[in-house]
């Protein structure tokens, strides 16, 4: 299971802040935090700077990679910001968030792709809307993993995000989900997934119960990437806890330190 | 989903002592708290009075249903005990748990359940020893229904528990579970599921919170009954987001109403 770590969004308040006064450090807080905290990317997010995107984002590479080896989820879909924040990242390859089937995102993003190395978090979204049942998201993937795969990407470094719709519109919304996630790695051995869960609870109370519960049985059906926020202990609590019924933790060594280290109860 | 209330059990001390002393308000007593906090089934077990069992357990019966209407389950693998309970039993039919395939038990109890209305469960042991692997239940449970429904049980009214076994002994005994649930439902449309699930944490710490993640997987694979404690506000609070999330609550009506109750928070 991988974690993207998902605090370093200029939709933040606190984040768009330190961005317009280019305070590295409190940027370098929020990165080393998340990764102390157990992500294994730090996404980065400049999408509100219309214009200033391609510096800022550049920036936001260069500021977070001072303080952690963790690499970067570029989080945008503009190819100039992308561009701007790969020629400053170093290390590991990084991950694209995110390709679609939205023409003009697929065309834009398809180029930065190809052949590479790097992970990509396919969305499962285009031009016809949001996707509701478990067959429009299929449809959608198939060719977004055809494309990537015909385009050099590995199936082992596409990322299929199936795109969770409010529970509160549609009581299946939660099925056809994660009745998605199970499809996407049946369909294709050796491929991942991720996604952010939380808007599954959109317009319900209880928020927080119901993002961890989703992720419970969002990894009982096979995901094995999330984008959350790393510092919440009960969602990490959680997928260490489904991480282990699943039979990815041999032993139970992760549970176990995890619960020694009072992050359990 | 069908709540079997577990607490009526005689190897618990305090209701071993109200089976000795007769003592029917004690009994009451739990059998109401049970269905007031939703069990659909009221489970009764007088299985450690050697000799003394169909007498015992025919005296829960009645003692039970003289303050509620919801049926028991009447859980013995001794015919003489539970003919004297089903003599006893009114209303709507019982539940019997359990038959499975181990000889002695099996061909004691498929006369007792043959062309009758009664819910039977349907435990994956046969005289072989515990299942391990899906494959292993799969074929017990074949066996299981195939025998009920040629002797006349439909199957909508088999519950079928494929048995959790401890996830401390083997890192997959919590998938192999799961994904028999799954295997399960697909394999016979209409057919039902129940279990208790406690014994996945056995020899862990943090038991409550891995049995309650556990409980939220297994409804994710399709579970649709579950022999628990239904005074344990976490593991009912869980069933219930766990049923919202699977397509199973309209307008989150059930969820909305125990959130407002504060039985989630």
């Amino acid at each position: 299971m991988i974690i993207i770590g998902e605090l370093i969004n200029a939709s933040r308040k606190a984040i768009k802040a330190a961005i317009e006064t280019q305070d590295a450090a409190a940027i370098q807080q929020v990165a080393t935090d998340q990764a102390d905290a157990g992500a294994d990317y730090i996404d980065v997010n400049a999408g509100i700077f219309v214009g200033k995107e391609p510096e800022y984002l550049r920036w936001l590479v260069e500021t977070v990679q001072q303080v952690t080896d963790k690499p970067c989820a570029i989080d945008s879909p503009d190819p100039k910001a992308i561009q701007a924040a790969l020629e400053a990242h170093k290390g590991a390859p990084p991950m694209i968030n995110s390709i679609s089937l939205e023409a003009e995102r697929y065309d834009n993003l398809m180029p930065i792709v190809a052949n590479t190395d790097m992970k990509v978090i396919a969305l499962c979204m285009s031009d016809a809307g949001m996707p509701e049942t478990v067959d429009d998201r299929m449809k959608i993937a198939e060719k977004l993993v055809g494309g990537l795969t015909e385009n050099g990407v590995s199936v082992e470094n596409i990322y299929v995000d199936p795109l969770v719709q409010p529970l509160s519109v549609n009581k299946d919304f939660g099925v056809q989900f994660i009745d998605s996630i199970e499809a996407i790695h049946n369909n294709w051995p050796g491929i991942h997934s991720a996604c952010g869960l939380s808007n599954i609870s959109y317009g319900l109370p209880g928020r927080k119960q119901i993002n961890r519960a989703f992720m419970t049985m969002a990894i009982a059906k096979g995901l094995d990437g999330a984008i959350v926020n790393p510092l919440d202990k009960g969602m990490i609590a959680a997928i260490t806890i489904a991480e282990a019924l699943s039979g990815r933790d041999n032993f139970c060594m992760s549970y176990l330190k995890a619960f020694r280290a009072g992050a359990i109860a």
